[in-house]
């Protein structure tokens, strides 16, 4: 099956954050690739896997990237599928930076941003999932049944407080 | 053409932010529907709506909501579709708990959140449409068309400073 | 005696903070239950315990939960007793998006907000107490006589610098 | 019927945002007094008004502040009744020190937040009912009435869109 | 003369703040153009104008962005000129997202940033003028001049007190 | 001689960073006491303390708290002496909320508030000569020597890098 | 009677704030200087007016600055005399940059902050005249029966609620 | 070759910063100074250092600071010359303090700031060498093969994700 989910980062020390990501995507079945692609350091590599992304066949691409975060909304400016921003923690200022960097886009290239760290990492495999879920039962199925799963380890835990 | 969007809002006065999605959605020709749903006034009527939504044909939520915004967050738990959160500006804090309240969220329940305020409205409604468009060719063409347009647009403003 | 105080979590990870909180209510002699509860994981759970609470004779519910916490208000959206939020530490904002996500509630659902991680989980078990022993005398003597260790604690502390 | 919450303010310019407090109180029939009472400029009258507040028959003070507000915090420190902090909006920092000064106590002396500005004044008045009715029905059947009347008002302005 | 420094600017809506640092450079006699560029809405024009500022003559390119600013960074990565960001003043956050998301740069791509609005658009150009003054006697000495008048102003106004 | 300065602190955990004061009266020559004195757990004491301390002849009191702290502006509502206050660092929010809960005093009195944590404390003690200085020429002289003793070690540690 | 204390602020529209230092130190008969000196415009001229305060008589400086405020901070190198800082309120960041440039000084050179704005600005007054008032008994006791008359007006306010 | 860029610093503890400025320069071969210089230990020094910049032959200052850092901003108004300034990451506020007291510049005086800590210590060095580059196209061309090497190792890195 083809790859439906890019997942780029913009750096190797964010694939502490990502990998997060990835593993939910292979856990539902969705088949992704990942790269690292950054804003400012490779900045032609980047808008040409942006404007190909669409022909490719990719339907979401997910962007992780810390500080003064580019990566996201760069990618966002240079296709029209929907582009996920995950904040890397960063060092000073703990992501905040991250964070206002993809989340206060200007009208007109939305950036679906998620939470800080590695809570948005799992966050952006699954909204990825849901986003083709909407269009492939199958998909939806599978993060229906991890939700059911998750319900119930909670229901368990609270058993052994 | 049956709804596709749900456009839902804690509460009447955020209209004046919604009103935004709502008029990207009319000019793309996305399908919509419009409520006032309350977290916290109609929790009943949230998870309902938030339950009844995939079964009902939509393919994404988008929820704008202010302060303590809860909306995004607890529609997000109750439907596997993609749901949108804008972070409404509040009074106060002029909309960094709206933003906080709704990004944060936990691994497992993915809000995708866009900017405070205006341009994250009008951002929410081209996401829908983006990921919409990433299965429906003709969408995702008009979402270029106006892409191409904005460029257009600031091409001819720079000739005006 | 039956139980009045219903001790609330979102995550197994937050008794950490939370069992501060049951430590006072029993140091002070309060019945209460604990249970892991998630808003975002277990929403129908959620609404269930808040919905009987008053009806199973509770008089106060005290709820944990960190980053975009929504369950003190979720329940405070389904319960007319009072209800008090704790926010737990989170990673990457230190608890200020605990805090905002509670505390910044719409007028006409109040949540009782406390302090940021242990403190406020120690002061939301006084509160309880303080709350039940506005009208039930001994409790309030328990509290008052609580106070007066602390004092002495202080003074004594004092002659060791 | 007596006097059962103290509404104290810092400032009479805090009045704009604690009348709404005192609104609530009234439509939900609930006999309270109101007084300034300044913590750094009348100390006194503040910790002879907390010290006898329990003997005096109230159940709940509510006290609003801004800037360095010290009035919830104190008025706490000297009484084991229940006391409710309101956040007044301040000039420069918005209410967000307001809110500081007033949720990050120590363990010991709990104070039960509410958001800053009007909302949390309103929120303040409905805390206190819904403390008041954890112990007579009857005021606790008036907030009841309360949130439906909410709930109704939520329904119908959907309409209006 | 040719010109030196490149103004350019996200939006229209933002000449109101950098219109200050092209009169600065027409104060100090440095030639600029100016242009509206959006990293977002016109990113192939802003590589392209980044790419060749170089070549063309230029010394400095100066950027004004607001929100998500991408505009200075993304310049700097397609440039070895030296780029001063201007933090445009935002609706929400007043400026701490255009501040944090132009000064956070990763190691390895600078962008010399000013103060938030008015004042820094003020600076940039005068920043402009002293990189260049470095090497062209006769414009720092218009820039030492300018910095004797304002210190006659100082005194004078104290005068006036 | 008698004591000039009072030092007091709300825990006795505070100590770890009071002491830093405390050194440097000491190194000054200027006499001083300590004490653990709690706004929230002592606040009769404090009362008792602010009220007698001009009395007794201090000219000056320097008090440290952390989170909500209250302790330097209670006290200096209970006195005309000049009061400094020093913002110990909290777990939380690493001492902001401190801060602004030291230095937002409502107009009418005054806290001298110094920096967060050990820079702080030392200023304190400073601060605290540095008045005593204005009045009493040999402690200004101490004062000054310390300078030059401080300004000797930069020079020094600049040809060690 | 000679000057006693010296206020100063860094431009000519921080007046707006500083006259309230001033109508303090008039009311409370301290008799005091002002000047407009800017750290960054007029830097020798506050070297100088630095160096000679303690010599000219001067007990206590004031200065008042807003944005980077490095006025307080410099002033205080270059005297022994206590420097009291007054943060003015800024555009973008309402004067959270001004407080934090004056507040967090280094170890060895301490300001006494007071808080931001026109509140500052009359403390800032008063804690002069208490620091005076430490040394000379009739100053003191003007600065007490300014406080017994705020005490009243608090009083008397309440009545009119 | 004769020095063209002088790199000081508030503090010896700064140098662990800052030996990533030099270590860039070093490495382009842009020769360079370093020097411990406080804003507030020794003030008179860094004046005139300052002063001299200009007439020693240096292009570029560098200024590295932390807390209430003055440095940047007083050597800026004492030269014509272009200061950048480096954040250093302070203890209790993690660098935020830093930089608004670097950026916030008043217009007038310019600094041109980096990023928080070690990355923006790098880019100090890079800016000073893409200023010195704007003229001199030697260090312009080393600055751009450094960027090439970066790019590579991007690219490289991706491979071993």
């Amino acid at each position: 099956m083809s790859v439906q989910v890019g997942v780029i980062m913009g750096s190797k020390s964010d694939w502490e954050t990502m990998e997060h990501t990835c593993a939910v995507l292979e856990e539902l079945g969705v088949p992704y690739e990942k790269k690292v692609i950054s804003a400012h350091r490779t900045p032609d590599l980047m808008f040409r896997y942006a404007e190909e992304a669409a022909g490719r066949g990719l339907r979401v691409i997910i962007a992780g990237a810390g500080g003064a975060a580019h990566l996201p909304g760069m990618v966002a400016a240079k296709t029209v599928l929907p582009v996920i921003g995950v904040p890397v923690q960063s060092k000073a200022l703990n992501g905040l930076d991250s964070l206002l960097s993809i989340v206060q886009m200007p009208g007109g290239i939305p950036v679906a941003t998620v939470a800080i760290g590695r809570a948005g990492a799992v966050n952006a495999g699954l909204l990825a999932a849901q986003i083709i879920g909407a269009f492939e039962p199958e998909v939806q199925s599978r993060v229906q049944q991890r939700r059911e799963a998750t319900e119930r380890e909670v229901l368990e835990s609270s058993d052994t407080l």
